[in-house]
Parts: structure tokens; sequence; C-alpha cells
């Protein structure tokens, strides 16, 4: 199929990366993590967010939030998040029946969360009768294609730690936003007071594959039982490790993420000047949000695959990935403006 | 690492597969399962188990599962299997959390549900006090090397039936139990009255993937909320799909598994006159069981990686796998003498 | 303690309920609902509620509230339900954690959902990614103190039944609500469409005891069993059995409401002239919201005790029972002119 | 109904029990057990049991299994319990819905497990792909009416803690045991090194009601938020209290408890000697379980309401209560006597 602008995850696996797991394959390793490969993807994973960082390997998005939820917090615990997060809109009710912990959605303007925000919500300490607040849960980058900067995380986890409140980062684009912020990733979470990392590789040119990272080892002990006991234990999990080793290797992560950011800007710088086009959103990452004339989406949509964001507003996400080429966006824009053209 | 004989999933992938998965590495394909290698995949599972079949992919066997149990039961409805199945002890309590539903273990001697063994707990029925016995699940090949036949699985099928239960087939080693038969599959799944299959490829060479197989679709209606909800969703699921169109095409799933068995058959010829040997379950699939003498165990698992069964009684499991060459077998044997003859 | 005014549930015993409860308490009688007061009091639910209502005691609302949902949802479907609501704030996450399924709040300006407020919410069908929203929850008379009128709840429950979903009843109030509105109790409930229905009585007079009522058979089926397996089962049943008989002779459930409900007018008319207080919700059932002067709360709660329900607005909540007497009215704002006067 | 031998749940309430409960109906208590009714009851409680007890009050005995359960282990944890525990057979799967735990049963011969029978199940500590084994779960009087001694208690508890782990008593009987030990509570239990109960009352004369007891308050500080979001929260808990509070007073549990105990001796001294009936177990608590004639069943339990036990044996389960009076007993055995004169 022709590339789209439908997701990241539309987007195959990045060449060296296949690479190195065909160079994992071969003779024998045990299964579950115990092997060469996985050591490797966990020392590289600490010389990223630090050396006693606890490493989990899962199989996607969804397994790594629930895995980071119901290992940090009990069922009677509350995850506070923004209303547009995967968590709360896009898992299915995955967190909320899996870890049996309740999910508070709070509204924002743009995907993310402020300690003003989120304060109203601080109540309820010790009542039985509420679900407790205990975690702030953000997505970096947001659904939105916003992103927080250091002191806007700093804050929330200050916030949080004054609660005795953890903060976790939902990092499914955690690549793209490290990319956009030009900063190692531990300065934006681990040294900006996060507690837990989902830290997606799908979304970035990996086949498969995410980890859950725990910064404070005394409260992770019980995650392997729970990884195991959420069905997201990989039994071949070598092959998830050669591709996080590779991933991190030359820094291959921050070359994808950059590239397709870069890809993000000059579509939206194509399109700017296009009357019948208005950006909702200077893309940060790698995502443009756009508010098109509503005769264009179908056939567009129809010569390359994308999706409709808010059909009320006629706002359309164009996502950008590791696999983008600039003629990509050429023929895109190209054909945007041909069909505008018929239209007249 | 060494070939060992530690489990069938700590063989690689076979190169094949891996090829599939490369050549479906081009160009972009929507997520989640809408791609023309998953629709490949489903009708190569349509051509063997009937038109009407409904396949979901899973990531890994206890998804499977717990997918099989959710979709078919709701949480006061309780399932039976042998108290050796991996349900019942190799999930971490999985099927348990995930489902609500009680699993209810019944002692057999050779890891193989009888309707005489089954009866018994079958009763309570419309009695709110007692989960309700509403599936009986088979493992097959089972944990013990054991192979249920066609006449077994329809009297278990006919069983169920008669109370309106279903019968499920953990299917983890389902490729080495048809090879082993040699029979078609649905010769002893849907034809025997099977209304469930969890269909294992990972530990026949496969990188990573499962199938559930619903034979009634009336029945799995729910089946595509519940995989979500359980976090078994594959963003980039037509790699998944891929190893599966390519392990049906030319039988390469009957050549990896009839090769495994025939490998445990031979693994199982070369021990079978040394003294301190005891076989003691033929192997009839990939598995040789064998009672050695104690002190063999630790240096032998030193040249070659393998598992303890039943500590208790010195009994120990080698497993054979797609990529078992003869010489392994060899030296693996030739290993065993001379530990022997040192001890002498 | 002294009566006062914090919850409805701080009264005692209706003096007749705990007579009937008295004379249920001869001789032996079946467990677990299988006697003659259940019989009976299931009869006195059938003639208000229509005769194939399926009536299914339990102990307590937040019982009848997940026992509603879990029978007529499955794990993957939603419950849309105002901010406010009792099973969204109230509950520590019962319901999310008992039937899990996702809880979905919708803002609302007086704790009442609208056809035009619950819209928004309505699409996702389909789609597995999201849950499927399958149950309206609203609550009769609302935690704000206002009442659905009949024409109110058959738009909810047209749109439900319109999108194939369920209207649910949070009745923990419903005596106050019928009182109220003068009208027979399936004049607002089954007859505008209504579904499901958790009838209070704890909070109207009664020791302990609610009621699911199910208006369509064939969704209860399984009602009993998650009623066992929610531990919501009362062994001894024949004493809420006999509560409710009593409860509904003589319309003794009414008369009670109906003086609860005078009460808080009464309330309400005696301090509307007092220029400190400022009534923010005129009573229709027995609640009396209002913003008083933050000095005279502490001083006032010593003397009678009560709930402040906005801290930063400085409103209170007055609730009246069915024990509450004119004297304690007369009392109350008694005290309140006295501190009022004190202030000066 | 006329005073059968089914349970001791068909009995109703002591007379005493209920004056408490309409003494306890005067004026306002806040709710949710923050009376003083409930605080006398506590400390009931703790004068028996120690005065750092924690004490939480419950519906129903599943309700307070589940809470011991859920409040001290994790969902990645197991409970070992005999085959015939009620919490595996009679909580329609409650407590592995509820808690997420996997319960895992040993045969027994006489309900009653013993180090010997729970060692082999002590293994995979610390191996993620089981359950790992947290609690011991026994029934006192087990639901086959044999008592544990204080030693066997002991001994369980010594086991139990070597490896970490705990003991729960279920005590829906507890009492009768208590009375048949002629023991203090805390003789077999947390002096024996129990770490929590199931206290029951409700079989004993109550009209509803259980604590559960931990012994460990470093171990309870969830137990308030479990106990609300499992919808165990009685709203006005001062008639739990103050039913709890009559209990204890002057031993009024004892004097029903040992009357019960005696009832059942004197049944079975009855019908010792008629020969189409055989004891199958001498009845130590409150229950008489004996092979009878099978044609005498159905006849015998048109006169007097009394459950089959084991329908293959023709084993009847006769159980006495605090209200079972002598002439109930002459007046069941000459039903007997006469009813097998028929016969002949």
């Amino acid at each position: 199929m022709k590339r789209g602008f439908a997701s990241d995850n539309n987007a195959g696996v990045h060449p060296e990366i296949l690479q190195a797991i065909a160079e994992a394959n071969q003779g024998h390793a045990v299964g579950y993590g115990d092997d060469k490969w996985c050591d490797e993807a966990k020392a590289a994973f600490r010389k990223e967010f630090g050396d006693d960082t606890d490493v989990y390997f899962v199989f996607n998005g969804t397994g790594a939030n629930v895995l980071s939820i119901q290992t940090m917090l009990r069922s009677y615990e509350a995850v506070l998040c923004a209303t547009t997060a995967h968590i709360y809109v896009d898992e299915c009710g995955a967190p909320d029946k899996m870890t049996g912990s309740k999910l508070i959605a709070i509204p924002t303007e743009d995907g993310k969360l402020t300690p003003e925000l989120v304060k109203p919500y601080l109540h309820g300490f010790d009542f039985e009768h509420h679900s407790q607040p205990k975690m702030i849960s953000i997505t970096q980058v947001t659904e939105l294609g916003t992103i927080y900067s250091v002191e806007e995380i700093k804050a929330l986890a200050d916030l949080a730690h004054e609660y005795d409140m953890y903060l976790h980062v939902d990092g499914a684009r955690i690549a793209n936003a490290a990319a956009a912020l030009n900063l190692p990733f531990r300065a934006f979470t681990r040294d900006a007071g996060v507690d837990v990392v989902s830290f997606g590789g799908t979304k970035n040119g990996m086949l498969s594959g995410e980890a859950v990272l725990f910064f404070n080892p005394e409260l992770s002990k019980a995650a392997k039982y729970y990884r195991k006991q959420s069905a997201q234990l990989f039994s071949k999990m070598r092959f998830v490790g050669a591709q996080f080793v590779r991933y991190f290797q030359d820094d291959l992560w921050k070359k994808m993420a950059a590239h397709s950011n870069e890809m993000a800007q000059l579509l939206a710088d194509k399109v700017r000047d296009i009357p019948e086009i208005s950006i909702t959103q200077e893309p940060i990452a790698n995502g443009v949000f756009a508010i098109v004339l509503p005769e264009l989406i179908a056939p567009l949509q129809e010569a390359f695959f994308f999706y409709i964001w808010d059909k009320n507003r006629s706002e359309v996400r164009w996502m950008t990935s590791f696999d983008t080429q600039p003629e990509d966006i050429e023929q895109f824009v190209a054909t945007i403006k041909k069909l505008l053209n018929e239209k007249k």
C-alpha cells in the first residue's frame, strides 16, 4: 500500500531493526527474557534512564499502560488523566478492567494537564467513599500533538509527590518528543520527577515492543507477576530485546523520530498557504492537525489513507512516520491542489 | 546459544517465516488487522477449519486462552480443566483474573480429561451458590506430552454439549498433535465437536502469534472487544498475518512439527537402552519425559539446557523443536554417556 | 444523638418496619429469599411495577447499582452518567472494578442528564478501540436534589433505545421523587421507558435493603448469579422481604417520603429570609442546598450534624428524613439565628 | 414454618439481639460505622481478640472472606484451601472474581488441611509463571462439621509464616467451634498464629452481620477502601454494631452456640441406634451427618426441611441452631421411626 498519513503504526519496520531480528535468530535462547539480547536492551535503557531503572518489555502500549498502573496502584486508587488520553478513550476500557482502578478524566484545551487543572480533583483523601487519587498520567507527545516542556512536567511531578502520588508518562511517541525537545529521554522524565514510563517503540519503526520503566525499584517488585498475569509476557522475548538494542544503537531512534518530525513540518509548510486548509495545531512532533474543506476529505482519503479527527469541525489528522519521504508529501500536496482545482 | 531441549520456545524462527515478515515490510498497511496479510491468513485458517471460522490473532498463548474463555463465558461460569493444564498452573492466574471465571481443576493420570473424570463435576446447575460449569478445556498436545484421539475428543464434546457447555482446546502445540495423529486440524477439533481453539504458532517456528478460532460466529461477536480490552490487539498486525500465511503455505507447519516429533522419537530411541534412564512417557509428539539418575541432571544441564519436570522423582522433560538436528541428539546422548561413565 | 440534617441515612428505622422484622422472626424460613416474606415483597413490587418485573434484593445501594450494570452490560460496554452521579463519585470505584465496565462522566448544571448532553458521547459504536456505550444511568432524586420529569426520562429512554442502549435509574431516593412528583413509581420508570431500577429503601426508613428491578426478564437471567458472585445475597433474607412488605403496605413509603419532603420545604421557608443564607436549589425532594456565612458552619455543626457540600462556595446540604419533626427545624433555625446574632 | 434441620441460617434472630436492634433505633447516628454502637462492638471484639485488633463489619460471610483475601493479597497471589471450603464451592466464584487471586483447592478426608497436605503446593515461589501461594484458608467449624484443635491450627500457622504466608480462618461457625473446644476465641485464632478471621454472627442468632478481624494493623490499612469498593459498607451500621454488642454481652454467643451443639449431640444420640441410619461424623459442633435409607429422605423432608449432603451415598446433613428445642428433636425422631415402620 502506498505510504499515507493515517498513523505512524501504518508504517512498517526500519530495515535495520528487521536486520537485528534476523541476526538474533540463531541457535536457542532461554525464553521469557532471560537472554543476552534482553540483557543488552535493558542495559541500553539503563544508560538512558539511570542504572537502577527497572525495565519490563511488553507487547503493546495498552499492555504497558496497564502494567504501569497495576504495579503501582491498588484497585481503590485512581488515575487522573486528560479526557483525550489514550488510556481513557482508546483502550476499550482495558486499564479500568484489568487494574480495577478508576480513571478520572479532566478536560483540557490542548491535551495537556496542568497543576491548575489537576488540583480541583485532589480531594477526598482518606475518605473511603472516594477512589483515592494516586497517579497523574500524561501522554508525551499528547494525543493532540502537543508536547510538555521539562518545566511543565516538573510542576506536575511536584504536585503528584506533594500528595504522595505518582506521575506516569504514556510515551507511545516519546521518541518524537525527545527529538522535538532535543533532549535526552531522562531530562524530561526521570530527572523531571516522573516515576514510571510506558516507553513506546512500535510507532517509531519497531515491529512490536514497548517497555515499562520504573525509576524506583521498591515500587516495581510485583511487576513481573502482573506482566505475566496480564498476558504480556513474550516467550521468544529475545526478538523484542534485539529490536531495542538496535533502536538505541547509534541513536537510530532519534534519526527516525527527528525525520518523522521534520516531515510533519514540511507537510505543514506546504499546506500552510492553501486557503481551504487551516492548520489547527502547528506541528511540534509528527502530527499535523488541520481543518479542511469538507468535500476534500473523501477524495483525498481515496488517494492517501488518513483519519478524520473531528467530523463536526472537518478537522483531520495527518501523521508522518520514520519512512515518510519528501516525495510522499509532494504528491500528497499536489493531489490536494488538484482536487481543489477540480472543485472550482 | 547451543540448541538445547528446554522448550520449543527456546528455538528461534523458521527462516522462511522470517522471510515472510521481511516481505511484508513494504509500504504502509492499515493497522490492527485490516490488511491483506491478515485477510490471507484468515483465509488460510478458514480453508483448514471451515468457511465460517471466526479468527482473532493475539500475542501469546495466555492471551488466546483468556480470549477464548472471556468471549464464551460470563464470570459466574466455570471452566473444567486438568490439574496439569497450562491455564491452571502456568499463567499466574491470568485466566482467573482477566475473565473472573472459576477454573476447576480435575486430577488426571496423564494430563487427559475423560467423560468419567469430568462427570462428577457436572452438578449444581441453576444453583446460584455454585459457579456454573460452562466449558471443558483440554490441551492438545497435553502438558504431559500425551495426545487425545478423535474419539476421545468427541466423547468430551458430546458430554459438554449435553450439558449446554463448550469444549475448548488449548492448542499451544496443536501442530505437533496434527502431525502425530496425521490428521487435518479440523478432524480432531471442529469435526470432533470442539467449539473454540487457541491455535499456537510460536512453539512451532513462528516469532510470535497465536490465533483464537471460534466455530460458531454467534458466540464470538464480542471477541474483538475483549481482545482489545485484554491488551491483545497488535497494531502492526500484518506481521502476524504474514507469518501465518507462510506457516500454512506448502504445509510448512506440518514439516516443522513432524520433524520435531521425529527428533523426539530419535532421542527416545537413543536413550532407551541406557539403564540410568527410564522413559516415563513414550514420545508421541515432541517431548520426552524420563527419570534419570539424579546426579546426572546438573552436569548435563550445563552442557544442554533443559528443565526438571518433577524433582521428587528425578524426572526431566526434554523438548525437541523444528530446528533440532540429529547431530544435536547425537551430541546430547554422547554427553549423557560420557557423564555416566565419569560417575562410574 | 439529636436528630440532625446530615443525611437521611442518619435516621433510624420506622417503628412499623421494625415491628415487621420482629413479626417475621418466628420459626424457621428457608434462606436466600425462598420464603413467604420475600414472595410477598416481590408481589408488592410487581403490583407497583408490572407483573413480570424481576426483583432481586440486595444489601445496599452500591450493590444494587453494581448488579444493575453487571447483569445488563459486558465489561467492554460503558455507562454514561453525570459527573455528580453516586456511582461515579461515591462508591470508591466499586462499579468500575466489580463490573469491569467504563463509567463515562458527563458534566451537568444540575445533576441531570439530557439528550443534548448525552449525544456527543454516542459515537465509536462497533469500533473496538472504544468502550461501547450501552447504558445511560440517571439518579432520581439526583445528588443535587433535582428531579427528572416523566418527559425528561422518556426523552432519555428514547435516546438510549434508539442506540440499542439501556436506561438505568439509581433510585436511592426514588420514594422522595415519587412523592414530589405525586406519581406512581411506574409512571416515571417503567412506563417512561426505564429498563432497570436500583430501588432504595434504606434512606427512607428501612433498616437495610434495596432491590434491583428488571423490566425485561430476558435481560435478567444472569442476575441471580451476579448477585451471589458480588457478595450481595443475604442468607436470612426474610428480614429484607418483611421490611419491603410493610414499606408498601398502606403506602407507608409515601407517607415517610412526603413527610420528609415537606420538612425540607419547611426548612427552606424558615431560612429563606435570613440574609446570611441563600438557597441555591429550591427543595423539591428532601434536601436543601444553601450558601451560608462561612463562620456560621462550624458552630452550627456542633449543635446539629450536617455536611458541607462545596467548601469553596460555602455551600451546605441539609437533608431531612422520615423522622424529622417540625420542632427539629424550629430549633435548628433558632440556633442559626442565635449564632448569627452573636456574630454581630 | 416449623423449625427444621436445614441450616442454622434458617433460624431467625435471638429475641435479645432483636431487642438490641430496637434499642439502637433512637435518634440519629452518623452513618457508615462512626457511631457509639459500632465503637462499643469493636471494643467487645478487642476484649476478646486483643487491643489492636482491627475490626471491619460487613454484610455476609462471602463479603468477609473477600475482604480478608483482598486486603492481604494482591491478585497474583494464591489462596490454598480445602476442596470442600465454602470460599471454593459455595460462593459462586466471588473470591476469584472480586480479588483476582487464584484459589487452589486441596483434597482432604475430613475438610481439614494439614501441613502434610499443604506442603506439596508450596513451590514456584519467585517464579512469575505461577500464582504465588500467600494465604492458607481454613474453615472453623469446617463444612464437614469437624473442628481444628489449637495444635493443628498452630502447625498450619507456623507453616504459613515459614513461607511468608498468612493464615485465614473462615469463621462462619466460629462460635460453635469455641463452644465445642470450650476455649476463648483468641486461644484458637490469634494466639495460635492466625492472621485474619472472618467472624460470623448470622448463623448463630444474629439478623445479619459479620466482621473481619485483622491482627496486624500494618496489613489492614487498605481494608476500609476494599470494603467500600466491594459494596460491603452498611450505611445504618449502628444496627450491626448493636447486634454484636449484645452478642458478646453475658456471653450470649456462647449460650446460643453451646445449646446448638448440644442439640446436635442429642439428635445424634437419638438416632444412633436406628439401624437404617448410620452417623458418618460424630457431631462435635452443630451438624449431624448421616447415611440414611434412601426412601426415607423425601417423606422426611416433607415433614422437616433439611438438605441432602451426598446423593450418591444417601448422606444427609442435619443442622441444629440456637433455637432448636428438645421437642423438635423428639418429633423429628418420632417421624423417622414412624416412616421407617410404614416401610416395613
